[in-house]
């Protein structure tokens, strides 16, 4: 039984080609770009060539729009400070409950340790943004509104080109954080309002290690690492050659496979979401279903918790997640799920499968093979099931 | 004839083990290391391996005094932010005029922006810390001194464990950019009083686009990238796997080179530099040839530019550097060299080769064939060169 791995919003697999175009980077032309030899040169050349790759996947208007950074939270960080740094008159940032620790960690501590004011725009049961708070939490004092892309536990899409609009209506930067949507879904920043926008490697079988921030051309970035001049004096450190070639073939691959992710991997997620249904009662999926990643189911199974679904999954070599990885080992339910007001007793259940072109027919055979007896063995053991009988908060919720 | 490559103070070819220690982590182990399931767990074994390797090279007392960073840059930049956020009575920094521009170039951002004071201490000719001026700029505002283990141009090492006991005499934080010395010099940072440490994997054989802060168990560290709980909350962000094995690889492969490094290193380098200075005049040594790294030379080629040479170096297949890469492009001399008060018609000269375990005899007599030559006609074309007839600074200033 081969292992079942439904957790491609954790990370992904690198992809073979991907690291084989990294390969000869490590060892053969391992040179610093900024060196002035052949060593260096060589993989200036590369450099330039995987910067044209990942434009291409963005739609991006100039290959130089394009900065690295080692993370997506890196790329997350640098636009918020960034844009506080660099608009002094405008100390408010516009945000939403469901957007990842990596901007909402730092949005705390930015209102606690500088005095910064944040809106977080509330979502409504489905995960999608309420408009109208967000246009009136705009305004003359924002310096940047960042909304997601799309949410990496529910897979919901917000409407960013639209908030872009509206941030410029009030005079704001708009930043998307893109790390879940990158690859899965067309973009064409040129076309958009879009002022910064962040990815990650490791979400689109590139390495983990490396990120990237896109910045428009005409807006002015501060750098949140200082020292060298790489990246055009946005980001010093000696450039992660292997990771930005790496990252560049990825982007390549993640275009020639969109199609494929658009319908044999949406087929495959709706198989697993629609069999896990009919299989189990109780159970509802969380998330606009209308708007969502083709890749990201999030299914809420009622009264039991998540966490002995995934340790009970895990032992039938079945990978998937609760909540996001970054808030794993906690017991609270995830912040996105609260945020929605689902219930206590489904959010603790709710369990994401998130597949990727690696996912193949039998994967979702075997979810749907053992996971109605995970929950019936569950339930059996839930105090919650019992005293409940049943009743189910699916229906009205959903 | 096989190209030579003597900028390893630049970066350095990633060690072939290292590489076959981290692929598999690429495209069989490439789960994310926060996640609960096998494919998490997996890589947690691996990243605890990793830690201890590293822990081992720097003789550090705990494992979990070490916290990955994307690069040497975001180490040092991290521990000087987090000095003085988590001191707030504190606003001085002491640093040397020599540091890495991911020390000064945060400390003149943190001078501007922040009003922040620098207190840059300067080196004698041979780049020798004045310690006297060091221990004076300290005193109770002093938040952090931060002084580099070793130079990155002329590899002149600070007596770091003295300037260490000297800044806690003045109730500061004593951090060490020891990007240049890890993995060449010994270490033992458990009988030091040295707080926090940075280092840089490229420049040990490891892969671009990981690096890493000791932090000393007790010392506060504030997170320069927020988000997920990574690294025990001390940097955010998906851990690089791969990047953190190839690290702990490169780390058991320094110690094992460590006396290849002192003896056979070493003597390539003596070789190389008493040969250079028999067969060219006019040229000197900079930097403290009794404290220095045993792979860097630094050599002053009186009245040419360093530019000129290493584009006629570089036709014969020869890699060297002139000032950093960093700062390479620019036509000033190195500021580290300025500092030393270097002449500027030997400054604009000077040349840095820096070797590795994996060069060979051979590469030293190809330089040795080709030097003079090159030297030579250089000179031929300087119109310095003419007007001084050979008059040379060397003597009266090394
Ligand atoms: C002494 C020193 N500090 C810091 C750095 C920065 O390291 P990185 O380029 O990996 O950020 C370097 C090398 O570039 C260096 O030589
Ligand atoms: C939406 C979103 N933003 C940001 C991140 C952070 O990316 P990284 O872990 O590469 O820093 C993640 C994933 O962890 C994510 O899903």
């Amino acid at each position: 039984m081969r292992p079942v791995y439904l957790d491609n919003n954790a990370t992904t697999r690198v992809d073979p080609r991907v690291v084989s175009a990294m390969t000869p980077f490590f060892t053969e032309q391992f040179g610093n770009a900024s060196s002035m030899h052949a060593f260096g040169s060589e993989v200036g050349a590369a450099l330039k060539r995987a910067r044209q790759q990942l434009q291409t996947l963005l739609g991006a208007e100039f290959d130089h729009e394009i900065v690295y950074t080692g993370s997506g939270t890196e790329a997350d960080n640098t636009v918020l400070l960034s844009a506080l740094e660099t608009q002094p008159g405008r100390d408010e940032i516009v945000t939403s409950t469901v957007e990842h620790p990596a901007v909402l960690a730092l949005c705390q501590w930015l209102q606690k340790n500088r005095g910064i004011k944040v809106h977080y725009t509330p979502v409504d049961s489905r995960g999608r943004l309420d408009i109208e708070a967000y246009r009136k939490a705009l305004g003359p004092k924002t310096a940047i509104a960042s909304i997601m892309w799309a949410n990496n536990e529910t897979g919901t899409i917000f409407p960013v080109e639209q908030l872009a609009d509206l941030a410029h209506d009030a005079g704001a930067l708009f930043h998307t954080d893109a790390v879940q949507a990158v690859g899965k879904v067309p973009m064409d920043l040129k076309t958009s309002e879009i002022d910064m926008l962040s990815l990650s490697g490791h979400k689109l079988h590139a390495p983990k290690g490396i990120g990237a921030l896109y910045v428009r051309r005409g807006v002015r970035l501060r750098p949140l690492l200082r020292g060298g001049h790489q990246e055009r004096g946005r980001r010093a450190s000696t450039e992660n050659v292997p990771g930005i070639v790496g990252l560049g073939v990825a982007a390549e691959l993640a275009l020639e496979h969109m199609h494929e992710e658009q319908t044999r991997v949406a087929a495959l997620r709706d198989r697993l979401e629609k069999g896990l249904l009919q299989r189990i009662g109780n159970a509802f999926v969380t998330g606009d279903a209308e708007n969502r990643l083709p890749n990201t189911s999030n299914i809420a199974f009622e009264f039991i918790e998540g966490e002995g679904i995934l340790l009970l999954l895990n032992k039938e070599g079945i990978a998937c997640s609760s909540g996001s990885a970054c808030t794993s080992g906690s017991l609270e339910p995830s912040h996105v799920l609260r945020a929605m007001k689902v219930p206590y007793t489904a959010a603790h259940g709710a369990i994401r499968f998130s597949l990727s072109r690696d996912n193949a027919d039998e994967d979702v055979d075997q979810v749907l093979a053992v996971m109605p007896e995970i929950v019936e063995k569950l339930r059996s053991l839930s105090p919650f099931w019992k005293s409940s009988e049943k009743a189910t908060f699916a229906p009205t919720y959903a």
